[in-house]
């Protein structure tokens, strides 16, 4: 279902060829209406992909009739010939679809730096266009897939109206969004500006706080659109809040799927002089490998933990500060707690608690552990 | 020989029983001057442990007569009871060598947040004491190895007088230097206020710039004593070249026994426009885990060398950037050059190249692969 859940959309994935594999590569999303409304957030990374630039021009109006995506390729770093190859991609979308090129959003991922077969995406494209359907959520969410184990969708069903979703990404999982795209559908009235406003709220405090492995990518593409053929006007927080509820949904997703991952990390840092500070300390303990090592050797390692937490400018006084790992005390007042010995860390969730004593502001970041799986993974990925 | 080489020094290693595996564990190297002249540099984290925080004052008078170093136990996050025993090491060094306890440099690694017995310490101290010899440089620097796989020694002899160093450190290597133990040693004759700029222009290009696995330690320290004994006062260039070039030996051995690692890799940024700027790029591709995977791999994924640089506030255009990797020009005004097939990365030592066509800057920052050893050693460290 995910993206076609709610009403107004119709969706599709096919094979186009780009994948070795010969796996669905290609999925098209096309809003039916009545609005055409459209917000959308991309990554912070200032080497963007030429679909990002391209994407970035056509939603900038607050309008988006479809969203078509390759796996396959990032076409990043592909010089003018992959700008072409996006730009003839968005010119055969709006064709087809009718919306018009600059109403298209294009997204890719893959490898950077290679091109990949101009004439086949078209052909997909085609192929995807004749196969949409008001059901085809399931097969779009499947065909973005990369090195994601299972397709990433998510619905959640309001007063009236419905909040739709699908997501790829499992890797390069970072602030500024991951190697992540994202689209997301509602049949709910709602201006640009309504929709930018739910998506940035959804967005900071979801996707951006997934922190894989550090790395940003340089196509991540996060959209949501709305039909309007619900015909209901959700009141703000009543969308704020949907969208945010499948954008929680879909950002878990992700860090349960992550390259190689035995874990799922949730670092809280509480006690935080402001939201910033908390996240600064979550993102630094979400990133330090050593740490990661420990989880994945079900290490209760906690001196890694205050050793990253040291690495920021957040205020907090090192005297002071307390650990909890799924639960056990194990630095309390920056001295030795209860025995770590009593962290059971085989479940795949693992909660790590700091308190900084320095206010009352916290967050939450979310991570994985270091693993031999995503080493094999990432050494492996394009040989 | 090490920090014996130049003359004035006597050094110890001796067995304490701090470490489990009964391998040496405590070194103590004194300075019989005539000077005691001393710079001292410390980790830039703000969790520091016990013997930093009391080396810190030790130091800054720029008068060290020893410094004692343990293995087995790293101080950090102990406690009132972790700073007593600090204290008291530096009370008996003081009181055995006559130096006085506010001239000793106390140094500890091992793991965070956990005492270890400090009777064993205090007799390990006696027993080294009891064992310097103006031999025993190799000896103090084999008990200061934690995970290193050699001991790590630099001698350079210059006209009149001599620079020698000692250094311990394989993981956590990162800026603000790494949980590494360093100490240089020289008997031409210097004013702390000379060694303090000596040892501060060497450690910014050397240590500052190895950046095994971006965790930065709660112990690093960097100690250079100067005992006169030569009767040489050599030109400041002549003692910043000496130490410099024994740092960056120590430097460069700290990359080669890095914890796991198959490959040393070099990442050189020219055209930048700002050494700020070459440095920020730098680190910034020597951190990212996926391209650190990809060289464990053999694979010359250039791409994700992009995808770090763009995650940078340094000045370039994306459209301008070249990549080399192994000589051979992978990315060339940011799109595709030569076959990446081409790029052999089988040997040890791997020259990542970056050209920002911003200006005339550049720096070197050293790192080490992502394998799968340092995913094993990392997760089965304590346990």
């Amino acid at each position: 279902m995910s993206v076609t859940a709610p009403a107004g959309f119709r969706a599709a994935g096919v094979t186009a060829g780009l994948k070795p594999s010969g796996k669905p590569d290609v999925a098209l999303v096309v809003n039916d209406g009545p609005l055409d409304a459209a917000a959308a957030v991309y990554t912070s990374n200032r080497c963007k992909a030429h679909p990002v630039l391209w994407s970035e021009r056509a939603s900038a109006d607050g309008h988006v009739g479809a969203v078509v995506l390759n796996s396959g390729g990032a076409n990043c770093f592909t010089g003018p010939e992959g700008f072409q190859t996006t730009h003839a991609t968005a010119e055969l979308v709006g064709e087809l679809t009718g919306c018009g090129a600059g109403d298209v959003v294009v997204c890719s991922t893959g490898l950077i730096g290679v091109q990949f077969s101009r004439e086949r995406l078209l052909a997909g494209v085609r192929a995807a266009h004749a196969q949409l359907d008001a059901e085809g959520g399931s097969v779009a969410a499947t065909a973005i897939m990369t090195t994601d184990t299972v397709p990433k969708q998510a619905v959640a069903r309001k007063t009236g109206f419905t909040v739709g979703g699908m997501a790829k990404g499992a890797g390069m999982l970072a602030p500024g969004l991951a190697t992540m795209l994202v689209v997301v559908t509602t049949d709910a009235v709602a201006e640009p500006a309504d929709l930018d406003r739910a998506l940035r709220a959804a967005t900071r405090t979801t996707f951006d706080r997934v922190d894989s492995d550090g790395c940003t990518s340089t196509n991540d593409t996060v959209v949501l659109l709305a039909s309007g053929a619900s015909g209901v006007t959700p009141p703000a927080a009543e969308l704020d809040a949907a969208v945010h509820e499948v954008c929680a949904q879909l950002a878990r997703m992700l860090v349960a799927d992550a390259e190689g991952a035995e874990h799922d990390i949730a670092v809280e840092v509480v006690g935080a002089a402001s939201e910033a500070d908390a996240v600064e300390v979550g993102r630094s303990v979400a990133r330090n490998n050593l740490f990661k090592a420990a989880v994945f050797g079900r290490d209760p390692n906690w001196g890694r933990v205050l050793a990253a937490v040291g690495t920021t400018s957040a205020a907090f006084d090192p005297q002071e500060l307390d650990v909890t790992l799924n639960g056990v005390p194990v630095c309390v007042g920056g001295a030795p707690g209860a025995d770590p010995a009593a962290v059971d860390l085989a479940p795949r969730e693992v909660r790590v608690l700091i308190d900084l004593h320095a206010g009352t502001q916290e967050a939450t970041v979310w991570t994985n552990d270091l693993t031999h799986a995503y080493v094999h993974e990432n050494s492996a990925y394009s040989t």
